[in-house]
């Protein structure tokens, strides 16, 4: 049984105050897109994210969160020139900062910049077809012809609010070849 | 037994004519520092590759080759908008073209521009302490505590004129969390 895998360019997720900031008081977000994990959109406002070498453009992911968070790959890490670790979404505490500059506003983030650790969301249904439990880190194969990859420390997350698909990111995908639709497998010792 | 990992930011090698036009009739490259490989250096000339969508500055490898080759990872193909194949070095024909911008003039490069294969450099010593040969294709395991990788289609190019080397570009050993001085260990079968 494949896992549809799915790459997250960079991206970001803002707070109710931060948008406010960034695109003017009582600012809404604009669906663009839906995602393939339920509720989740791709929004048409993009904002410029200023790190001590450079800086890049991203989408943001809506709905708003508690928290403002930037995901982005290590190698956009090296391009904005900042130190970001890789964690879990949502674990953000002593995670990079960086300025964020929307239209209204700018917004100087302390910690939110992480580069997102690779994972499985799967549905309790699936997650039991897999054999696999919340929080259970497994290894995946990842078969394309020119750079297959089996990717260790993959972090399994079961929810019924969840798609199952796998989430990696652009160096990941690229590492791996990965482009159009692709599945993976779950490795298990023999 | 480990081999070390080093990992390949984007970068060319040119050939003697490429030369001439990019810094004036007659330049020569500008030793900056060895690399791993013997007879293999870093030089101070840098080159601006122009895609359709955007340019990358690149170093030169030295020393000159018959053919100009440019070495960059689907990240950055992605980001110059050009479609470039994995090949082995060497392999450029039909590969992706691009325009090349040095001091002294522009070269219109019609194929050469590669991301390059995985690949293990290794002498015949240590090759038959690996138990491997010549164009083999291996899986290799890179443990980082927090990517832990196994690459496939890692190919081995023995000669006695190497030096051992696994050789991966930025998106592979951002992938894998590699940073600083990484091994990896060739995976065998049970």
């Amino acid at each position: 049984m494949g896992i549809l895998v799915e790459t997250s360019a960079r991206h970001m997720h803002v707070s109710e105050e931060h948008l406010d900031i960034l695109f003017g008081k009582g600012a809404k977000l604009t669906w663009k897109k839906d995602l393939s994990q339920p509720g989740q959109y791709a929004c048409a406002e993009r904002v410029e994210v200023i790190g001590p070498k450079s800086r890049l453009t991203m989408s943001i992911l809506g709905p708003t969160r508690p928290s403002t968070q930037v995901e982005i790959s290590l190698t956009d890490a090296r391009t904005l020139g900042v130190t970001a670790p890789i964690r879990e979404s949502g674990d953000i505490k002593g995670s990079a900062g960086a300025t964020l500059k929307g239209p209204a506003g700018e917004v100087e983030l302390k910690e939110g910049v992480i580069v997102a650790k690779r994972h499985i969301h799967t549905t309790p249904e699936d997650a039991e077809a897999f054999g696999v439990k919340d929080k259970e880190v497994v290894d995946v194969l990842i078969n394309t012809d020119e750079r297959t990859l089996v990717f260790g420390e993959v972090v399994v997350r079961v929810s019924p609010s969840f798609a199952t698909a796998m989430h990696i990111d652009t160096d990941e995908a690229n590492a791996a070849g990965a482009s159009g639709e692709v599945y993976a497998t779950l490795v298990r010792e023999a």
